[in-house]
């Protein structure tokens, strides 16, 4: 079996940072990144605000949650990732559903900006607990546009900086259910039933 | 400014498959970068269904819009990227409203199956062009499991095997938004609601 691509195995979802701003042209290569991902018809609906200067960080942190409160106002740089649905398509069912393209096409993008930036040594945590109201409200954000994640981004800093549970969790094995739960072939599995939350039951 | 990982850079949505089987083991690769992507509380909603047997993959074939089907056929691999909403959270706002968390969980682990298949130079194109109940009867699929997006996988084939306007799109030149439509520091620009389908129009 060939190795996984270091850029997706180094990634941890890590909260200490070091202070030191991230680089103009590394932040540019992030942004790349994100630009490369594929859209559907190449609406490109991902948009990003980054923000670095203190009165942003600031409003930024504040529509936070309480736990990611903790730690995340050590990462030198908070990006919104941001969608406009109206960039974006709604997919055709045959009986005329539609499916939500957009936070798909998000999503595609924030693992290119992850991987990116395992790649360049920096940690990269993307965030679901914020205000979405908040986060619009601080950065100026239109109201037809969605917030997708917040992601914390800065230098890998020390472990010492973290209150005692989350220092635990810096390091702490990975987990993921074996691989058969994960894909079957052909056909789907009962196996794949298994929840990671509730492992003795099937969802 | 470094370069972007060549895993991001060189993934194009191509559409000439060779008939070449994807080999098991580099399709264990594949499987374990999608299980390395990161989700809420480590929730894991994503499950795969890999269609490489005729049967099944003939079923899952003719669940793909029209479009699709011009040249999707020729892929050997055809993979149901799914995900259940069980599995995962609603992030909840301060008024009280929520944002799913699975589309975006499940576009991450797409980006990272899109980054591991181009890094071993593989073609894995995903399509949002399929009828989603077509889907789950094909492969078998339980109603409570969505079907995020069909992927085609292999290795890249003979531009001649494509229809004329396809053979043209295969290696033409890659079209994006300037960074400066895409990306903001600290406060939304008015540039990032211009739009790639329609550059004269904000929205």
């Amino acid at each position: 079996m060939p190795d996984v691509l270091p850029a997706l195995a180094n990634r941890r979802a890590r909260r200490a940072f070091d202070p030191r701003a991230v680089p103009v042209e590394i932040q540019r290569t992030l942004w790349e990144a994100v630009s490369l991902a594929p859209s559907h018809g190449n609406g490109q609906p991902v948009r990003l605000v980054a923000a670095e200067g203190t009165v942003a960080r600031e409003a930024l942190f504040k529509a936070l949650s309480e736990g990611n409160r903790q730690w995340a106002g050590a990462a030198p740089l908070l990006v919104a990732v941001l969608a406009n649905p109206q960039h974006d398509f709604e997919a055709p069912n045959r009986d005329g559903s539609t499916r939500e393209l957009w936070p798909l096409h998000t999503g595609i993008a924030v693992g290119n900006l992850l991987a990116q930036a395992t790649d360049l040594e920096l940690v990269a945590h993307p965030m679901a607990g914020f205000d979405e109201a908040a986060v619009r409200e601080a950065l100026g954000i239109p109201q037809n546009v969605r917030v997708a994640t917040v992601v914390a981004i800065g230098y890998p800093g020390d472990l010492a900086d973290l209150v005692p549970d989350l220092r635990a969790r810096e390091d702490a094995p990975r987990k993921r259910l074996p691989i058969e739960n994960l894909v079957s072939i052909d056909r789907w599995d009962e196996r794949q039933a298994v929840s990671a939350r509730s492992p003795k039951e099937k969802k």
